[in-house]
């Protein structure tokens, strides 16, 4: 008999996961909260979204569970192949994130998460079953070698009960089946917010058809947009209807102070984006940044991310919650599967084992891309208007195009290198990063030197100058 | 009319604070889920206790809140002087804790506990209630003005609202409270079990009266007995009945390890602690062992300890676990007390601005001290076996007593300074390392010195005794 398995979360770690426990013939239940999604009109929209950028290690991912899958999954995607820095007086700045045409992509949150649970209807219902409206309220752990114990509020309030061989936690940042492993091993746990509230925007597809941009954009859709502004920011990502979904960012301070009135709101956005503005219709932008939730941003770290004995593991923001900046949190959980399923293959289905593995081999580079996005909303909000910044980036990228394999930007292996593992690409770039130091510093020293002596041999002309 | 304030926990901290409060015309409720200690039989203990040593800053809070009260509460202490190390030879040394004769206190958990209950008792029933077997649930924050909701679980399950102008959680290191302000306020958070496991231990009355130790106790009850082993040890804590409360302390793996079979831990204890076994009964002590339950360690680390508009507020264990080897769990509780009195005063029962107010001033000092209780288990378990060690903490005593206030050892300013901040004692103590490690330095040298002289004198005439 095939052994069950419960997911909770239907979100997008928890269904590719059911996926890929199906189809190595678990037999999969697959819970959450929240009614099912596609049943929802359009307007049950959370308000909430930053619209994701998949890139190489969530695609590798998906084509590791199923290629086929992949490719129906994919279909909406928009290729974007840089940032598009939007400086205050309006001028445009394409900076390139591949070395090669290398593109992230833009997909709806709401969009592939329909899409995925779309392909757990394509099993069986003895193979998956989808049980929506069901909020985790405990898990009884027993032994090993005995049926775990899963209990559900269902709509109606009552309490159903699940007995199955093991449990796979995909159920976010504030994850249920976190706190309940934590009544059961002793896990290290920390959680912290940055300082920085979030607001989701819109930017509504154009009018009429644009040639350029080969749909109703009003920017172009194969950059991702960012308006930055040291403290601050604004991001604009494309969807397929031409319409943008754009995010901003910025100190809960600031948002608080400026939220006491209508017109601090209006001023500051038009004072600071008037580009994006003029796409948005300041109103309307005025009204979503009233009105809208305000978001929080947290880190979750923890270890183990399992229970012993194959009983229960945690994938996805429920094991790493990290802040957006990076573009890697649904990549990162997308890989949580493949590293799972991996080892749940090597080891023939021995789950004490894949458990433990999984905990031993993925915490490094769980702990390096948690860091790194954090360390990226500098980046985003301010470096990329930084002189130092961009020379060493264009000497980065030049040793990139040089060496090929040899020199591998962090940004390049991060986002189109799913065979190098988060902690190495770090431990690379930071090898790295102390030869551009010496370069850098070479080159200013060279333009120092010149500089003087070109002012040596000037001198005895301006001298000659300023007496006659 | 008086504010209403629920008290989750009615242990040690809870306690006080619901007394503090009292004394301060709140209206106070204090909630327990366990039943009234005091109605108890005996054989009920948790067999997890860890003896309190009770040092200025718990006495000094205590006495803050109510002189009188204080020396009631603490009728039972038993003075304690220095550590009494028992090396594996059965050689005991003594190491004096203070620099004046100052000492730390020995008392029983449940003992403090209920008599903190009693007081409680003294006030009129529309001052203080007391309900047991109510389990926290929920918390529903309401506007500031607004009375919070407290949501109990009574005994017979049934579930019981009770609105109050606020809520002071005091529930331990698994606090509710926290859990439910976490729903409420962006609240840094980090939890971490050292690898230390602990198991009590029970060192019996002596059969006879010892007039030495004045009383029927078995090894001196005026010093903390520790039996240092480097990587785990034995404690002990005298109690006033002759008793000796004792813990073993040490890694879970090799615990793991000895439990697989009672000859191994009988062969452990032995071999390891062959004076304390024979104090214990080797039998006794093995049947404790194995199956008494094991403890874990945990650090706590949590900001804010409010929710804003003075709605609720978190102390002790809730706020900062931390673990036992600096015997300042209790004192750091108690002290969270009295700085909250001190601030409510001070803003005239404002309690937004002395709820702010504490978070802002307290955090740094629970970091403090939470760090220097980690630090202290290699202290108590190696260290004090070494002679790097012992000389420097020679040096550091006698700069202490001929500098008198000029110069404070850091156990001192710990333990016996309540005028002293935690943070500001690390601060200090630091300064003072680097001046400790020169002299030790020079002294090494002078005496590197000082042989070599020798040897350069004695040279001619070994090599004659050699030739001749």
């Amino acid at each position: 008999m095939s052994e069950s398995v419960a997911v909770v979360g239907a979100g997008l770690v928890g269904c590719l996961a059911a996926i890929a426990l199906a189809k190595r013939g678990y037999k999969v239940t697959v819970f959450d909260y929240r009614k099912d999604p596609r049943e929802k009109s359009t307007t049950d929209r959370n308000l909430r979204s930053i619209n994701l950028a998949i890139s190489a290690r969530g695609i590798t991912s998906l084509e590791f569970i199923d290629a086929e899958m992949a490719e129906r999954v994919l279909r909406d995607i928009i290729p974007m192949k840089g940032r598009m820095i939007h400086h205050l007086n309006g001028r445009q700045e394409s900076q390139i994130y591949g070395l090669f045409g290398e593109t992230i992509n833009s997909i709806d949150r709401a969009v592939l998460n329909n899409y995925l649970l779309d392909e757990l209807d394509r099993f069986d219902s003895d193979k998956v079953q989808l049980k929506f409206s069901h909020k985790l309220k405990k898990i009884k752990f027993r032994a090993p070698e005995e049926l775990q114990s899963c209990i559900f509020s269902a709509e109606d309030g009552v309490e159903q009960v699940y007995g199955v061989d093991f449990i796979v936690g995909c159920d976010g940042c504030y994850s249920t089946t976190r706190d309940q492993m934590q009544r059961e091993v002793r896990m290290r746990y920390s959680q912290e917010y940055i300082d920085c509230c979030y607001i989701e925007l819109y930017i509504p597809p154009s009018k009429t058809y644009v040639e350029e941009f080969k749909g109703n954009f009003s920017l172009t859709p194969d950059h991702l947009h960012i308006w930055p502004r040291h403290k601050f920011m604004l991001i604009a990502l494309a969807n397929k209807d031409g319409s943008f979904t754009s995010t901003f960012f910025g100190p809960w301070k600031l948002v608080e102070s400026l939220l006491k009135s209508r017109s601090r709101v209006q001023g500051f956005l038009q004072e600071n984006f008037p580009d994006a503005m003029a796409l948005m219709g300041l109103e309307n932008a005025v009204e979503c940044f009233m009105s809208y939730p305000k978001g929080a941003l947290m880190c979750v770290e923890c270890e183990p991310y399992h229970v012993p004995g194959g009983r229960c593991i945690i994938l996805g923001d429920a094991a790493h919650s990290m802040v957006p900046f990076y573009g890697q949190g649904m990549n990162c959980g997308f890989e949580d599967v493949k590293v799972f399923m991996k080892l749940l293959d090597a080891n023939h289905g021995d789950r004490a084992k894949a458990f433990q593995a999984y905990t031993e081999t993925r915490h490094k580079d769980l702990i390096a891309i948690i860091k790194l996005a954090v360390r990226n909303y500098k980046e985003m909000s301010h470096d990329v208007t930084s002189m130092a910044f961009l020379l060493k980036k264009k000497i980065d990228s030049w040793l990139g195009k040089l060496l090929k394999d040899k020199w591998l930007p962090l940004y390049t292996m991060v986002s189109f290198r799913a065979d190098i593992p988060y902690n190495k690409a770090v431990a690379i770039s930071n090898r790295q990063n102390k030869i551009l130091n010496v370069i850098q510093a070479l080159m200013i020293a060279s333009v120092s030197v010149l500089g003087y002596k070109a002012l040596r041999l000037c001198y005895p002309a301006i001298r000659r100058l300023k007496r006659s």
